[in-house]
């Protein structure tokens, strides 16, 4: 490993936190469900089990909250594994002096969230530490959900030829807090698109579409996704710029902030591989839920791990994978 | 409440912390699984779900680490409801500048702990987040285990005149932290008892033994843990104090900290209360395992929801329920 500590890269969802896993956690803790860089495990039966740390910096922005996120992250994680979302824990590290307003604020919000996820908060924990020893609270949601409409997701069951869909415009959660976070002000003020996913994941199983793999567009946005699956399966992943849908006002902050939209973390948009014969099926199904969800590429033959993307103009380049994130300490 | 910002004793395990749960948490969350104050949540059917996050200070001490206790630590709270630990989860918030070294041992740590406790590591995150922003590291751990033998346990369970049994020697694991962080050396080297315990309860719901409750005896040690119970189920709790173990050097050093070691944290041990006609065959069963295992008390009459003590020398006294815990950040 080139450096001897933990840097903020570690955390950033890209190629040092993959490094950090392989070279740290999986050595000790095996890879004993069949690890597939997944959201969650799949234990007995189908019953689906996952977990997320949220340290989001500041803790309240446009459009949510560290709470939101928190309850809304790790229900979708669920979701991206095809199972319903059911029952969370919520475990809190305070710091010592933290009003205890600020608190009830970020569990209200969890407690709207879990309402609107449709999951129950059913069990958890509380720490406190010194003054100094953290920044306000984390939070970290484990969850536990069921598998329906017998769905079987991942990269392995990915094939060629397969299409590639976005349930809605990206870039918004990190503008969103990057915004506040700088002191920012846009004209048109951005907001997080924190949201519950499985509603949209439930009508394409309803619908049914065959849906290969899923997967939330966290840290390290469009581009981290696409660069694990493509990793996970040994497939070629090709986009189309002009397809993925970003919204003008993210798109304008982020050509002020030098950020790439397709890199940024989003908190309630995903995309869909299903085979190529349903596209059109799970577009009608995920348009019912956003009218900008959009079929943004295909997958190529199996073999080389990579992203392309057909620019606008024409061109094709790589979309690659990067170190770190972009925007640290953003979910 | 008393003070609007958080104080460490809100974490301690004390009044406090019940202060927060009734006044923050149960009022966004709800009391979605018909909540006992019990150590997991029980959701459909048999499964078991828990969460705790682990801030111990410092990261190891003599017999364990914070890995291995945020290991049996989520374990032996899934075996505190009957259950058999079977998957975890673990979720990481790093400092930045740790030292991967260090990582890489509590994560090591937390390999062999699994192996012993016979659970997997199945799913989890890791967050960085900037120097001073934590404190090196604190990790999250969730668990769901399946209740074993049709056990059914928990405070609404206890009746009037049930055996309460310990499993072990008290006081042990907030004396070994604490000997390290204060860097006092004692003649003998006390060290934690961190242990897995679903080998203990397996033994008791094997023999026939009809257990109603138990639990273990971490933050606020063995006087928080009776007096929860006490409140939960509305009964008068008597302890015999000279039946309850602890080791001489552990008395000794609780002597020179000022430490009283009935509310000292436990990382290996738990109380069990039985039906009265069983209390023998439960003995036996627990002395397999520890033969310092010992019958140390039994339930009153309904009402009184309280904890008395029968001294060595006679007298009676009440055994109190803290505010916070004698000892922050002890697991």
């Amino acid at each position: 490993m080139a450096s001897d500590r933990i840097i903020m890269a570690h955390g950033g969802g890209g190629r040092m936190m993959d490094q950090l896993i392989e070279d740290v956690f999986l050595p000790a803790f095996g890879d004993p469900v069949g690890h597939e860089r997944h959201d969650g495990a799949r234990l007995d039966g189908s019953i689906i089990f996952t977990a997320d740390a949220y340290v989001v910096r500041p803790l309240f922005f446009p459009g949510g909250s560290i709470g939101e996120i928190a309850v809304f992250g790790t229900a979708n994680d669920l979701a991206m594994c095809g199972a319903r979302p059911r029952w969370l824990s919520a475990s809190f590290i305070l710091e010592e002096g933290l009003p205890i307003e600020t608190l009830r604020r970020v569990v209200d919000d969890m407690g709207r969230a879990a309402r609107e996820a449709e999951v129950l908060i059913v069990t958890g924990d509380t720490k406190v530490v010194e003054r100094g020893a953290a920044d306000g609270l984390y939070v970290t949601t484990s969850g536990v959900g069921f598998v329906e409409f017998g769905a079987r997701v991942g990269p392995a069951l990915i094939g060629p030829g397969d299409t590639i869909l976005i349930s809605g415009p990206v870039g918004a959660h990190g503008v969103a807090v990057l915004s506040v976070r700088e002191g920012i002000a846009f004209e048109t003020e951005i907001e997080s698109d924190a949201a519950p996913l499985w509603p949209t994941v439930e009508a394409l199983l309803r619908a049914g579409v065959e849906v290969h793999c899923l997967r939330d567009l966290t840290r390290g946005g469009l581009a981290a996704a696409v660069n694990e699956i493509a990793r996970a399966r040994g497939v070629e992943i090709e986009l189309t710029e002009a397809a993925i849908p970003v919204e003008t006002p993210v798109r304008g902050a982020c050509e002020f902030l030098g950020l790439d939209p397709f890199y940024v973390a989003n908190e309630g948009c995903f995309i869909a591989i299903v085979k190529q014969s349903d596209a059109e099926k799970a577009l009608l199904a995920m348009q019912r839920f956003d009218p900008r969800a959009a079929i943004i590429g295909i997958t190529g033959e199996e073999g080389a791990a990579r992203v392309s993307m057909q620019s606008a103009i024409g061109g094709r380049r790589a979309l690659d994978h990067l170190a770190g994130d972009l925007l640290p300490r953003i979910c």
